[in-house]
């Protein structure tokens, strides 16, 4: 939408997710929450304990847009080898970092063991993002933010660090719904697209109540232009249908 | 875990998912269903409304695993751009599909405008899905399999073609959960994954009513191994803490 676009890719790691145990609600907080800041979130993706795997997505990832974001895999189980996957994908290792292992020293006092020691081995060069929670650090390291995978911790990290993330222009929304189904307004709303290019209309259909209706949501850099949009998808819905009075003109992302 | 494994990718087709606004359950529906049937899902993907992006991606996933299962993007409206997208990946294109245009006029009857007549535009060579809903069929073209967005539709249309993928042996699961941290339980779970390598123990950690407690996973094809592993890892549960009785050797996938 501009030069000034900061992009990123969401990676989420875990064997629970992809066997349908978890269902994973990060990747929709952290969406809306990058999306708020002006940072666009251009692809998303889940992948299994497998060092390879996670090692050879960082490194596609990291080069193709502005920020990556992971969640899971950073705990002392034998199954957390997300740290050792970010440092091979650096192509450095990891080490006993001296901070981390002050801050589980602290919290665990004499119940610091091996087990949790692994928690402090942080690939060279990272920067730690405090966790409020269960003092276990998350880290950066190039563009790659690394968080856990419990989501109230996930949460607390960023907190923590997107002070830090410079967004672009922030996208603006609004979004207009109403019982008219996407087939009865589909060719007009193609008209309405082709004369707003500078706003991007979305359009989802949905059940409600056994019916079918459709939620049509402008997305731009510029209020006016949207609200220029929002204008003629309203006529469109009423002329097919009733709106949605409690979903009209709400904003969201 | 054996030469008949059988592999699949999840690719999640929308703008709205990766803006934050809407939370995709697809993902984790058709992840459980796929392991029910002894599909190994390996990835799953969430890619915007961008034809060169899905194209590339699905080229990309149909060569590497067995099975690509879509959701969204087959509506009627401009956004709705997968039925071009998964002709381009395979270089052919789309056309009027005779079967899809006869559902459509019975479903539609006089109602069948040509905004609804895109929903007919098939791949050349694809074959139907049912939509027991809305009419408007999914298909499969190669090894890509292609449904609505909507979960209600997507469901129906998975359950209308289950019954023609071909799975390897199911892996099986059971799951003890306690409130041990894993920093407790992490050394001996490792000696512990270390002398049964014919089971994978995923441990996860979660925060109930305010307290961190652990569920550990044993997946494997054989009950007779997992219950081994079952009976060592309580024992350290109990060693550390409480078991959660509710989620005592619960099946889970």
């Amino acid at each position: 939408m501009s030069n000034q676009t900061i992009t990123a890719c969401i990676v989420v790691i875990g064997n629970e997710i992809l066997s349908g145990r978890t269902h994973d609600k990060n990747t929709h907080w952290l969406a809306g929450q990058l999306t708020k800041l002006g940072i666009q979130v251009r692809e998303a993706r889940v992948v299994p304990d497998v060092e390879a795997v996670i090692v050879a997505t960082l490194r596609e990832c990291s080069a193709k847009w502005d920020y990556v974001f992971t969640t899971g895999g950073i705990g002392p189980t034998h199954d957390d080898i997300t740290a050792d996957s970010v440092a091979a994908a650096f192509n450095t290792t990891v080490e006993l970092n001296p901070q981390a292992h002050q801050l589980l020293k602290d919290h665990y006092k004499e119940q610091l063991n091996e087990a949790r020691l692994k928690m402090a081995r942080i690939p060279k060069g990272a920067t730690l993002f405090d966790n409020p929670i269960s003092a276990a650090p998350g880290f950066k390291l190039g563009n790659v933010h690394v968080m856990a995978g419990v989501p109230s911790i996930m949460r607390a990290m960023f907190d923590s660090f997107k002070h830090t993330l410079k967004g672009g222009p922030p996208v603006l929304s609004k979004t207009v719904s109403g019982t008219a189904t996407e087939g009865q307004i589909a060719t007009e709303l193609t008209t309405i697209q082709a004369a707003h290019e500078d706003v991007e209309i979305g359009s989802y259909p949905f059940i409600k109540n056994g019916q079918l209706g459709v939620s049509l949501v402008m997305r731009g850099l510029e209020m006016g232009a949207i609200d220029a949009v929002v204008e003629k998808v309203t006529a469109l819905l009423k002329a097919h249908g009733e709106l949605f009075v409690d979903m009209v003109e709400g904003e969201s992302v």
